[in-house]
């Protein structure tokens, strides 16, 4: 009995720290109080007003009805307010997503109806699913493996090709292609069948949305304070949705055959079931992999990035479970993949949203909004909706970056080309994978022919550097070579090419030393070439040295038979191994002086 | 005109050089002499014995006619004399290649049939093509991105199923899958088949191979020399074939039902033509490039080693063309694919070769075979060629090597056993590609997560070490952490991650020095992190400093504005680093206390 009363606690402590793990809202919601619910409900009616336009526009652009947009900015941010981690990331439809819905289930089903809408839902489901699993298994670092420079290429590409997609929703002509090529054709076919009135609406609401953009300064000239002139810009999307939903309703638009949003249903989310064919499933697999990869790639770095300006942490295991549940969420109730959206989170963060109750918060204003204000919406124009969606996209093309990344390291920047260029042709999915591809091929083309250096001991220290660049003393019978890689089979052969150029190139000497502050890791083929070059240099009566072994390493290398059969020693440092080598071989030479004194 | 004879030697040095690099035969043909050639001819006459039953045995195993395995070792082997590179390298069918080449065709065509040998010339020219083309792209160094553990694994398993293919041969029940289970199967299935007389011919000589391979002690206790045993014993499979054909032809063995190899044309091999239909090139171009890297990889190795002991280089790029220009060979003279074969390699070697020149005498012997040993061969038993490639493909078994890896690195071992499942369960094929995915994957988690530490000095030194594992000095002050891993895309949010809990641990740091001894590159990924860690620390009041930078990364990282704003400073050595700030911060509260004292 005592033994378990004493152990109790402790256990007690793990499984809260467990609890807490899995689910955050733990962590802040015992402390929630009435200054916290202000600073949220501000924050939350901010970005409900951002959301209307945006879930708008990004389900259309999936191909959907508007209002699933709406559905999807509701429970989603509600599953996520309970299990993510992020304090301010604003959950729901986002552009890169949809576009990629888009492509998915255009080759399967007629965008519009209602079996492309149970895709929409059966592509959460499986995004929910791959990325709850992912999280469960703690596979957060598989994103590292998409580049800072293939994501900004993806993420240029992307702003293009989603504000190309919009250009004909502008014009009045209706749904294009997915890649860049096939969208400039869709145009050009139908470029007889522009609708005059949409585009001049359009082409008003898009150069109204660019003005405000711009509109800050002169705000702030005309009296405003710095913090309002950026709130009132912030709100010229629903200030466009709003001017020409009204111009639209006074003047019956609709009747001169612009295309408008259209009746929606006044009540809250319908609950929906995701198709369990497994056809469909196999088909909709890749797509929703890389759906819910890019996605939780995007909002974690935001996430990230938002979470260390104020000190707080957030968990990339977690939040693919958050992201996971959010998927879930939007399945069950008739939305579409979500993710964090860049624009709302940034928006949500300076509004001075303190906990994920703000995203709780919002979706309850996005529910008021579909209960009380769907009549009104019937007129918003979907012109309106293409030149807000071009407008937000055109943020996303960094072309600067383009530029850095090319004077940094012109191998990041034919990874981020490669993106760009696949996106463009062969659209978001093919630009990803060969993003990755690339980035990984010359990560290891660069590391198969590794640096190394002939070093040297800088006159009068203990440091050795690469004569090459350093004025440093060389010994003709200590060959002294420092490998900046580390050893594995990639590399393992180039490593006997080079240390056999260097034994042709130094007939005079006797010691090899191998520095190897810079092997992180030695493999077993690496290993295998190690043991040829032991055996090799033995032949010509050179002794194999290493030097600054890691300890790792080294403790790797204890479980063979390597050292064992090691001609020569193992050196804390390459100054020891230099010191201690010059001694034996000038001890040799005056034996060798001695006894041939001896025998003249 | 002076201009030009000036230089006109120079040029033509250099051309000769270019010529002997895609022609090395011009470097030793030029020197050819009888001495040489007397060397070279009993290499060739050794070697001719040894590659009969075997080029017949892998025909067969390869699902041809056995004749196509002489017609594969006479030109090939001329074409390889012209462009290998190698001396002693002895190219022709091998046992992993013929059986890749049964796995690609039999799906596609019936054994033994005209189309089926032309699907093997087309595989062939395949084969061929690839191998030259890689050879003049310089792409040798592809080769290295199949590990060891994976090479070793894949031998091991090829050794087991090249053997289990064979049993049903020796059971006179004929040909199987090329998966285990299926060979398995086949086998249980046909076992009410047996033919007794084959089964019995076949463990005959199964026996009589075993016990050969182990006579060499009992042979010299009879009084034969070392050398003069090591030959007896190698020709046990002549031996096998001479005894086993005569009983054959004595009994009319092929009259009880006894397989035989059959009536052979005795004529040189007839010129083929490989087909052009390009769905199936597209069909066989997977397989054609995987039989090339897997043979090139066990050519190239070989010829390493050998080339190694002789202190002779072979050129790997050269390489591709030699063995591409055997299979272009082989292509147009009724073959199959060839490549370098172990067991005839390492007897050309033993035998004394010394020029390429051997390799076409033996393609003149095997020519003189075919002419006029035909009639004797086609009483040749299946059956003792089953026995003899059982035997030697249990060479290839390496089972310590199993062990041997899994002691010295789990993550190599779980390739290798990788490797080997999949061989057994889908072929060779998935087999390569299995092992040489696992092997990238396993590389890039393990850099993922990269081993980093905080040192500190060795008392009385200029050393700095791990001060988990050594003695060393701390200041609180001053954080020192080693990265031990180049800083790119896929470890870039790790280091992140440990410079944050860093200086959460150590609350008085007031500079952080990261030093840099085993970074090699720093991609632009890691740029921006590193970025991030700058702005991040300023924050905090800490500096970022960086020490042993390696020149090339310097090089870069002066290309990117990140020196500009980096808070700290860049230090040649950690020992600098740490004298200069520890002398900077006693400065200061030196400072600090005067004016508290003035102030007092």
């Amino acid at each position: 009995m005592s033994r378990w009363s004493a152990s109790e606690p402790r256990e007690r402590i793990r499984l809260r720290a467990r609890i807490a793990g899995y689910f955050p809202i733990t962590t802040w919601l015992p402390y929630y109080n009435r200054h916290l619910l202000g600073e949220d409900l501000i924050a939350a009616v901010i970005v409900t007003l951002m959301v209307i336009p945006q879930a708008l526009a990004y389900a259309i652009l999936a191909g959907l009805p508007a209002i699933a947009g709406l559905y999807a900015s509701m429970l989603p941010l509600i599953a996520y307010t309970l299990f993510g981690t992020s304090r301010t990331l604003a959950v729901g439809p986002m552009a890169i997503v949809s576009l990629m819905t888009a492509a998915a289930l255009s080759p399967l089903f007629v965008s519009g109806t209602v079996a492309y809408s149970q895709g929409a839902v059966t592509l959460a489901l499986l995004s929910g699913l791959i990325l709850a699993l992912m999280g469960l298994l703690r596979l957060g670092f598989f994103a590292n493996f998409l580049s800072h420079p293939v994501v900004s290429g993806l993420l240029t590409a992307s702003g293009v090709l989603i504000a190309a997609s919009q250009i004909a929703g502008l014009m009045g002509i209706g749904g294009a292609g997915f890649t860049l090529v096939d969208q400039l054709l869709h145009i050009l076919r139908h470029l007889e069948k522009v609708h005059w009135p949409t585009l001049g609406l359009g082409l008003a609401a898009l150069l109204f949305l660019l003005l405000m953009r711009r509109s800050a300064p002169a705000l702030r000239r005309l009296g405003l304070a710095a913090g309002t002139a950026t709130f009132v810009v912030r709100l010229g999307p629903v200030m466009a949705v709003a001017i020409t939903t009204s111009l639209s309703w006074a003047l019956d638009l609709p009747a001169l055959g612009v295309a408008v949003v259209g009746e929606i249903p006044a009540h809250l989310p319908p609950l929906s079931l995701p198709s369990l064919n497994p056809a469909l499933w196999r088909e909709l697999l890749l797509p929703a992999f890389l759906i819910s990869v890019v996605g939780f790639i995007e909002s974690v770095s935001l996430a990230q990035m938002l979470a260390a300006r104020r000190r707080e942490r957030i968990s990339p295991d977690q939040e693919l479970i958050g992201l996971g549940s959010a998927n879930l969420a939007a399945a069950f109730t008739s939305g579409m993949p979500v993710t964090g959206s860049l624009s709302r989170t940034v928006i949500n963060f300076d509004a001075g949203a303190r906990t994920p109750a703000a995203g709780a918060l919002a979706a309850l204003g996005v529910g008021l909004v579909i209960l009380c204000l769907t009549p009104l919406i019937a007129y918003l124009p979907i012109a309106t909706l293409a030149a807000s969606i071009i407008v937000s996209a055109m943020t996303l093309v960094d072309l600067p970056a383009l530029k850095r990344t090319w004077r940094y390291s012109q191998s990041d920047f034919a990874a981020m080309l490669i993106t760009i260029v696949l996106t463009f042709l062969e659209g978001v999915e093919a630009g990803v994978m060969a993003g990755v591809g690339v980035s990984l091929a010359l990560y290891l083309y660069r590391t198969s022919r590794p640096h190394t250096a002939v070093v040297g001991r800088l006159p009068g220290t203990e440091h050795f550097r690469n004569v090459r660049r350093h004025d440093a003393e060389i010994d003709a019978e200590i060959g002294l070579l420092r490998i900046d890689e580390s050893l594995y089979f990639a590399n393992a052969r180039y490593l006997e090419d080079t240390v056999y150029g260097l034994i042709a190139d130094r007939p005079a000497m006797r010691h090899l030393v191998l520095i190897c502050s810079a092997v992180n890791l030695i493999d077993a083929s690496a290993l295998e070439s190690l043991e040829a070059i032991n055996a090799r240099l033995a032949d010509s009566q050179i002794a194999l040295n290493l030097a600054e072994v890691k300890g790792p390493v080294m403790d790797r290398l204890k479980k063979s038979d390597f050292l064992d059969h090691l001609s020569g020693e193992v050196y804390l440092s390459t100054y020891s191994a230099w010191t201690e080598l010059r001694h034996r071989l000038d001890d040799e030479a005056r034996t060798g002086a001695e006894s041939s004194d001896a025998a003249s």
